[in-house]
């Protein structure tokens, strides 16, 4: 399974393509789309959403998982955040991916045992749990593969579980 | 001048096109985008994007008028007006639009003297405002026409100011 996280942002967006094979998982693609802050907002969703079809078109993941928002959680970067990953979405469905949300508690909950993780604690255990060289920065990297995983950790229990039904 | 008001929503997007010519306005075209609860997300806005490029290809507007939303007012439904914003504004940007944003205060200020006038003084004010023969309904109608004749009046003011210099 070939699954691309999208941790969405006009300024920064994460992304992660982690593929698994035979229980053996690797990642083939990780970085930061990007969007400057001197050009008018319009104009940066305009070239992130691009992006996010050149990123999709360029991989072609069988799944895309992009975070769930909550606005109670930051108020400030909630527009822009919500703009980002309503691009990622549609994208998604238009190039006919399969799509999955969570939100940043499950992910953190899955990668690393505690929904409360701080970004340095995600980030070493993406580090861990996908044998990397480097730490993951910045922690948007880290989050968009910590969503990879996340999916890949769900979808191997629903496997396991219906192999025993 | 031709202005496209467009009230971001994911389940109904209102749009308005007004036309301003030696003083005199009329509306173009006025309606709502709408998309099925029943599908996913992700579809849903996937159908919204296209509706959206569609629209201002076909009426090929000088300026596009986007509502500015803050996240304060409506955290129920402020991601989905996020996120149908940000394709609103993306696909502006990338059809060469100039593209506005006024907040929902500014444009009841500007319609109706009240910054926190109801929806139906809004939909009153258009209806007279534009020589509606209808009660301009459902309310994202009005509201998507009241961007539009908000920004015609700004350009207006401006261009008397400027006459005056």
């Amino acid at each position: 399974m070939f699954v691309l996280g999208i941790d969405p942002g006009v300024s920064r967006c994460g992304y992660g393509a982690v593929e698994e094979n035979g229980g053996r998982t690797h990642v083939v693609s990780a970085g930061v789309l990007t969007t400057s802050k001197d050009d008018p907002l319009p104009q940066r969703l305009a070239v992130l959403a691009d992006d996010l079809r050149d990123l999709m078109t360029e991989t072609r993941p069988d799944v895309v998982v992009v975070e769930r928002v909550f606005f109670q959680t930051n108020v400030r970067t909630a527009m822009s955040v919500g703009q980002a990953s309503g691009l990622a979405l549609a994208t998604a469905s238009k190039l006919g991916c399969d799509i999955v949300q969570y939100t940043s508690n499950e992910v953190k909950q899955c990668v690393t045992g505690d929904g409360a993780a701080t970004k340095d604690q995600v980030q070493r255990m993406v580090q861990s749990l996908l044998s990397l060289p480097e730490f993951p920065n910045p922690p948007d990297v880290a989050d968009a593969l910590a969503l990879a995983i996340c999916h890949l950790s769900q979808a191997s229990y629903h496997r396991r579980v219906a192999a025993k039904a």
